[in-house]
């Protein structure tokens, strides 16, 4: 890469990238210890609107990955980062599984609307009240705006067509905090004291994971795991950095080529 | 009207022209009994999604406007039509008060997905099942897209969102069958045998009835009554054909310049 700096920074998708449901990819963990030697830092970064840190660290342990909270970046934290800048009041419209990573956030008399995959919130009422809220001034604040995502009976509304009927209700535009916003990437990168040219991103899901990432600075890198389809890399534009068949083979990649 | 052969149908709206909730417009039953002596069809044309032919004429029978179930025609009869016309057989996102006007038509087995206001029926579980249809290839039908309306304890969401959210997840568009669609006022006026530029609409609303009645080539009067606001005939383009007090001045000007 010619006129490149060295890299500094790798951002790693979780879902779909290391494991899946509640297996590992096949030699992700050896792959993850081997980057580990290298001097570079190390972010995981996930979208995720109804694990909380604790249960996704949990996971990962259960699967013999090895990682620290400090390392995890989450569509969550990002939220909970975006209210405490803006010093806003959240009515937060998540399910109980992702409250713990809004400990301590002030929510009584809200002025502020998050909202996550939460089934059990999206009734007539409770978007009712979310709507009087954004119709006085209350931001409206999304986790991420997936379509859709895959459930075991298959597939199951996202965040997203709840964050566009209020759009649409209002005439407000959400904020989008997870992938592939290019504010995500950038805050994943914040503490890391590394500019997104001195970084590589690498997940399955080319539109959120490597566009995102492309798009914010970085280079991404496709892998031909989880959620990938046939063909995915040609979707976007400009095309991955590189595609490769699992994170062992992104993992040689970096360590051979861009350090 | 140079040019302009003799009007031979007035389609009038009902809340906010002829009443208000349980109000009659001060006239408006003298106005329509006017009407009535001069040689013109006419039609009530009115976005409901909740309430059934029946209930609306009982309630304008309470306040002494005469009228029959067939001059009444309402969105719910349109989506019915689109039923009929195309043999689909509707999952019908509805409320009970509503069905009535749906009474016949077969719903085993569904193939399309017909929106109303329906807050019992607006949970995830119920929006979720409709999604799934339409990415099998049901087509969805919105009663209308109506963002929000005025309830007593204040603003409330409409249909639209939860059509719009549909619209989202799914990347297919509604059929909109209510005001302001063309198709719905040439539908109105298709037993009547006139063409629209024979025909006037008088309503309350700017946007659904004047703006809506003149884009199908007919005339528009706007009314200062119900939902109608200072400057609303400066919203849309082209402008009103008349922009009067109340539903008598618009029989005054159909009586004495459009026959």
């Amino acid at each position: 890469m010619a006129g490149r700096r060295a890299l500094k920074a790798v951002l790693i998708d979780l879902s779909g990238t290391l494991h899946i449901e509640d297996t590992a990819v096949p030699g992700a963990q050896d792959a993850l210890n081997r980057l580990r030697q290298a001097s570079v830092a190390i972010k995981f970064v996930t979208n995720t609107t109804k694990e909380c840190k604790r249960n996704l660290l949990e996971r990962l342990k259960r699967l013999n990955f090895d990682l620290t909270e400090k390392e995890l970046f989450t569509s969550l934290s990002a939220a909970r980062s975006l209210l405490e800048q803006k010093q806003l009041r959240p009515m937060l419209l998540v399910e109980d599984s992702a409250l713990e990573d809004f400990t301590g956030v002030v929510t009584s008399e809200p002025n502020a609307v998050v909202i996550g995959l939460a089934p059990n919130h999206f009734s007539y009422q409770t978007l009712n009240r979310a709507f009087r809220m954004i119709l006085e001034g209350a931001p409206i604040i999304a986790i991420h705006k997936a379509r859709y995502y895959k459930r075991k009976d298959g597939l199951a509304l996202g965040p997203g067509p709840f964050v566009a009927g209020l759009e649409y209700a209002t005439d407000c535009k959400a904020t989008v905090v997870g992938k592939p916003e290019k504010t995500f990437f950038a805050q994943a990168l914040s503490d890391l004291g590394c500019s997104p040219s001195d970084a590589v991103m690498i997940g399955d899901d080319a539109r959120d994971d490597v566009c995102g990432a492309q798009n914010a600075g970085m280079l991404g890198i496709l892998v031909r795991t989880g959620k990938y389809r046939e063909g995915d890399e040609n979707k976007i534009d400009p095309p991955p950095h590189l595609t490769c068949n699992s994170f062992t083979d992104a993992v040689d990649h970096i360590l051979q080529n861009l350090l």
